[in-house]
This record gives C-alpha cells, structure tokens and sequence, in this order.
C-alpha cells in the first residue's frame, strides 16, 4: 500500500538538499537566513510563494526539516511552507507530536508570520519555539490574504508554552516578497490591492 | 518521481468507500449523516479520533472527497477530518482551489465544527459552504483543545463569502463523541480535564 509522504510535495531543487548534511546553525539570524534563502529559490525556481520554513531541533541547531510554499504546483492549499517542513518533520521523527519524552525541543523558523491556518498547525504540531521574520502586515502589503488569526495570536501560543521571537531579519524576509512581486509571482488566495 | 498522494493517507477500510459510486445526497441532513457516519467508523475500526468529514458538488449533492481523523495513525498532526477531505479534493480535481471559473460550488460538511488550523483551511480551500454537526464547546467537553479561532469566527467566514450552517444533527455529532471516550481514546493535544 502506497504510504503518505508530505516529502513529494518538494520540488527537485529542495529534495536535493539534505538537511542530514546541514551543519549546526546556532543562532537564530543563521536559522532565519537559511529560512529566507529557502524563500528566495522557491522564488528563483519559479516553485511557489515567497515563503520558506525549517524545523530546528534546539539542542543542535541542526535542521530536521525543509518546507517551502507549494500551493500552486502541488495543487494543495494546505502546502504553506510550514505546514510542508512540519508534517515531514514529523514523518522523519514518526510522531504526530515534536512535544514528546525523549525528544529534544524543537522550534519553526519561518520567512513570515504564520496564517490563520498555520497559526493553529503550530499550536498541533509540538514545536516549543517560533520565530518569523517578515510581519503578517508585510506579507498583506504585498498583496497576500493571511486570514483571520485571533487579535493576540502572540499570546495565544505563549499560554501553551511557545516561546515565540518575531521581525527577525524583517527587512531580508520583506526583500523576498519584493522580489516576488517583481518577479509578476501570482496572488493565489491573494486580495486585490485596494 | 514520487508523487503527492494525500489519498494515502486513509485507511484501508475508507479508501475501499468508492466516492464515485456513491449516490447523491440531496439534504444537508443525509451528507451530515454521511460525514457522522465516517466518524463513527473511524471510530469502530479504531483509526483515529472521531471526526469525519466530506467535501460535496453542491450541484449534483454527491461526495467528491472524503476525510477522517489520521492524527495519530498517520504521524501527521495536520491529518484532521476537514484537511484530509479537502486536501483529496483538490488533488482530484487537480486545483488549489475549489473556487474556480467553471466549477460547481463545493461545500465541506464535518462532524464537528473546525478547530483552529481547519478554520484558516477552510478559507484557502475555496469551498463556498461548511456544515457543521457538533460545536466547539460540544468538543472540548469531550477533551479536546480545540486552539483559538478568532471570537466571530464564523461571521470571518461570511465575510469571505462562505455560507455557514452549524449544529446539524449536533446529538448524532455528539453521540460519536461520547463512543470514542466510551471505548478509551486517546485525548492526543487534549487538554487534561479540569
């Protein structure tokens, strides 16, 4: 029987890169360039959306997992670039949970806040730590519909113990989404500027 | 290449429930019926909590997609009833979106109102409906976090132009509910009963 693997959703250039080979990032600025860089050849290929995301297993600095945004090729509009690394993260550790015995923390590092949707798949998935760069805003003057989150989507995750560090190379993530602009990137799910 | 198949995530006994064979479902009451009834089974046959869900063609009233809870099962904490359905659907009909020129309306029926991620899922699916059974609160009496959705939740729906019916067959919805405690489910990002 054929088994479900969200690691078929990435383009060739991704699949490519093995996080087993990645070296440690220990900061948070060195995490976040890797996220935005994911970002940005999602951009370059011509793959998705301007947006990209890891999983980082705390203890190491190492990435566990890769996603960027697929919406448009994979036809899936759930393949949001953190809704693509968490659920291979979480096929790679074989846990529906990153929050479990045993298991380091682990933390998301995403290009951009996340969406309506991806705000409460990070609440699902385990991760102990967010940090975003671009803010929601950003991504909305660009063009991009984020949804509904809950006015204090912060603080939402902070009552169930996500640490969350937000704007991290704001002006290198907002670069991106500039890019793709210029780049004539399509709205999908996108609102027409006003 | 390896392909995304999110059909691979059903089980055995769902993926043998031939949507193209089934018949149309004229009332809301028989697809809520339907979408109870796949919670249910999912329950009976022990793969996963008990949420059902279908995405239907309000055209012909016939189910073009079908979901249960995968959670656990799957490794996946994103696999709920509402992704899987739409996430098959989208594939089926090769689009990201089932809000397109030339297509019927869609509409997502589910046994339980969508919890957080589900809500913002539901808004980028393209679905022009969403029927609900059981409420939120009817859910977290039951155990189950359910995130936070933004207070008017369902008035963010109607902005985006989803029409929304809730707590249809809510004591059927409920009774499925009440059989997964009965036979000792497991409360996966369950919040611990005060």
């Amino acid at each position: 029987m054929e088994r479900y693997n969200p690691e078929a959703l990435l383009p060739p250039w991704l699949r490519e890169l093995s996080t087993e080979k990645c070296g440690a990032l220990p900061s948070d600025e060195e995490r976040m360039r890797f996220a935005i860089g994911l970002a940005r050849q999602n951009v370059l290929h011509g793959t998705g959306g301007p947006f990209g995301a890891a999983v980082f297993d705390c203890s190491t600095g190492r990435p566990v997992a890769v996603g960027v945004n697929l919406v448009v090729g994979s036809n899936c509009s759930h393949a949001h670039a953190e809704m693509v690394a968490l659920a291979i993260a979480e096929q790679r550790l074989s846990s529906y949970t990153l929050n479990r015995p045993g298991f380091p923390r682990y933390e998301l590092v995403t290009s951009s806040e996340p969406c309506a949707m991806c705000f409460g798949a990070i609440i699902w998935s385990g991760v102990s730590r967010l940090v975003c760069g671009a803010r929601t805003a950003d991504a909305e003057d660009a063009g991009f519909d984020e949804g509904a989150k809950p006015e204090r989507w912060i603080a939402e995750l902070e009552k169930r113990e996500i640490e969350v560090l937000t704007a991290l190379c704001r002006s290198e993530a907002c670069e991106v989404l500039q890019l793709y602009l210029d780049k004539g990137g399509m709205l999908y799910n996108g609102q027409p500027r006003q």
